[in-house]
């Protein structure tokens, strides 16, 4: 059977050349939205109107895309046909003409694919308080239409077209065997980097699928997201814009090898995915030079175990401790302590890695040089273990680098 | 009449040379305690137990002298008569042996005042995890009490004793006439820079007067700590040693020119003290080139206010874009829409300085070259207005430069 969701590490050699699920064609484009040459366009068709659900930013200042595409989804009950995605522009703070701008883009996609245009979806990314450019976006979609195909090139090209200041596109894609010989296919792309944190972030995350995922699609996307997205944390802001989309055309309906029904299989991929593309978006946070698990044990609940576990990973002296290789645990300590958590400070427990650099109310400081190589892995973990219950957390992080003041200081979002 | 305190100014005429106020001689040392030739620690007694309160850290793990100090606070229903400051060590996570060494600290104190140890307070800020050196305070103490003196070097020196990687000592004083045509005095020494949020930080503050504070010390303190110590952030984080004392001698007791009572003036100077000091820790901090003031109104509670005001003091996003003399709204807009507060965002304003940068749900880029000048300024005054009640909050932080991760990857705190 299957191991751990959190300790599951991504199979490489599949997902060298993902292609899109079963059911789905993509195209991306150089539209001329993002600052220099680079793709900044992604259309993304479904051969029928298949059932998807989306999770959005908590943000009360809401971007036009997110504002339409949440309403869409509640005229069609969870069915979409295409998705538009850009980057360099958010279409946020942008008032009625930003909501036109959004509800026309998707009328221009649907009038291509001949659909209703509340089964299309748009995204965008990229700098608050700008108009789109659309004569580009209108220019650029016949194109668009006419090249959209089912390759690993499809693919990669959309995982590129979503960046903003991210370093690295993030794919995470994963088999599933079914019991007639054949496999099921799912596969997640996201962008990261600024503005990320818990309750969504400058963040979008796709997740196709050509398994069954039918009613409880929103209920699977919600508990993965709960798992992943939802316990990163780059600068702790949430933007305008976050979104995460699960769609499935249910292509593969036979059911799996190690699963009674598909739903469970795709619950399960959902939520390994999900957590996978949430790493990768840590690691890759602006001026990041590697990623942290912050693993805390032994709280009395799990809000408190979550609450330790944040207060840990979004502590600025936490994370510069981390960038600098020095075993700072008395950082940790007085997150732990500030984090509101119960805890029994005697039976505190504080570590890097494998190293106890606190317990029994002593620091034991002969242990620093194994934590100070732990330091220098990647992941680098931190633990914290609250003597007070059996719930723990998992969040994640990156160390905090000047790089990350220097992208920040000069890059207008 | 006096002006409202939060746009009171320090009259620098009267503070240049300040001196301890009458009832309290002050001593500092180099005890090598802290690395480098400087002082840090600090001896202040007083003529007698006078009347103290003190406010300290929320932090669920509580440096030894904390709980010490807070305990013989209790036991004494609050009469103090005199304190020991070290830098270098916060003598936090030392266990049982770092409880036995800030009680023998108050033992020694109290053989050479003659007094009773519980009439002795004990302040550290410093590394964590490590022990005090004992023997190097022993061997200062004597000194110290013998060079106590009321003059306006052994405040000077005191304001310098208690810095870590502060780089200016904080002094704030203000002179209160009298109807007998004497002048009452109040003279605060803090210390900030790193670990600074709301809710107490790695911050001391020390405020000494010789008006009658009375009763109402404990009342009057919380309230300025309130207005005050609680509204900075340098970095989100609290520490395990935070502390601010306020200590009366009650010297004068004629009345104020401008009050009713003694006790009211103290409150309106404390207030007035307290802001001052909390404004220099914020534009003190670590890597730090000017102070914000982030002003909020328009909330529908002071609750909602607090909040928002909270949210864009502590956005990395925010603070970094001041740094880079970026007038980015955006990123303001965004902290007003996760923090939480009730907003009407058809009715949103926010700008920087003069500039009204969003309004009407639209942007005006054409002012943004007034907010860029503004963002020159010192301080930077960033604000948002909710557009649903008569609530105003006010908080300071301070920019967020690539020396903050530097200072804080290299430091162990």
């Amino acid at each position: 059977m299957r191991s751990d969701p959190l300790e599951h590490e991504q199979d490489d050699t599949q997902a060298a050349r993902p292609t899109p699920p079963n059911g789905f064609r993509f195209s991306s484009t150089d539209a001329g939205l993002a600052k220099g040459a680079r793709l900044d366009l992604w259309l993304a068709v479904a051969d029928d109107a298949y059932p998807a659900a989306a999770v959005f930013t908590t943000n009360r200042v809401v971007a036009s895309p997110v504002a339409m595409s949440r309403e869409h989804l509640r005229l069609t009950g969870g069915r979409v046909r295409a998705i538009l995605v850009n980057a360099g522009c958010a279409n946020a703070c942008t008032g009625q003409g930003g909501d036109e701008d959004a509800a026309t883009c998707a009328r221009w996609v649907a009038e291509l694919v001949q659909c209703d245009p509340r089964e299309v979806l748009v995204f965008s990314t990229g700098v608050i308080g700008k108009r789109l450019n659309m004569p580009a976006i209108e220019r650029s979609l016949p194109g668009l239409y006419e090249s959209l195909a089912a390759t690993p090139d499809a693919l990669e090209h959309a995982s590129r077209a979503i960046l903003t200041t991210d370093l690295v596109p993030k794919v995470s894609s994963r088999r599933i065997p079914l019991r007639d010989g054949a496999f099921g296919s799912m596969v997640g792309l996201a962008k990261g980097s600024g503005m990320i944190h818990p309750q969504m972030a400058t963040m979008l995350g796709f997740v196709f699928t050509d398994l069954m995922l039918g009613d409880s699609t929103a209920i699977a996307l919600r508990s993965a997201v709960q798992q992943s997205f939802h316990r990163i944390d780059v600068d702790g802001d949430t933007s305008t814009n976050d979104s995460v989309l699960a769609w499935s055309s249910g292509r593969r309906s036979e059911k799996p090898l190690d699963f009674d029904d598909t739903a469970h299989a795709g619950l399960v991929a959902l939520t390994d995915i999900s957590i996978d593309l949430a790493k990768r978006i840590a690691r890759d946070g602006e001026g990041a030079t590697r990623l942290i698990e912050v693993r805390v044990r032994g709280a009395a609940s799990d809000h408190d175990a979550d609450l330790c576990a944040r207060a840990i990973a979004t502590s600025m002296l936490v994370r510069t401790a981390v960038h600098g290789n020095d075993p700072n645990w008395g950082r940790i300590v007085a997150a732990v302590g500030r984090s509101g958590a119960d805890l029994d400070t005697r039976r505190l427990r504080v570590g890097i890695g494998d190293a106890c650099l606190f317990e029994d109310d002593t620091p034991h400081p002969d242990r620093e040089p194994t934590a100070a190589a732990a330091l220098r892995l990647d992941p680098v973990v931190l633990w914290a273990e609250l003597g007070r219950g059996a719930c723990e957390s998992v969040y994640y992080t990156c160390d905090l680098s000047a790089d990350y003041v220097r992208i920040n200081a000069n890059y207008r979002s």
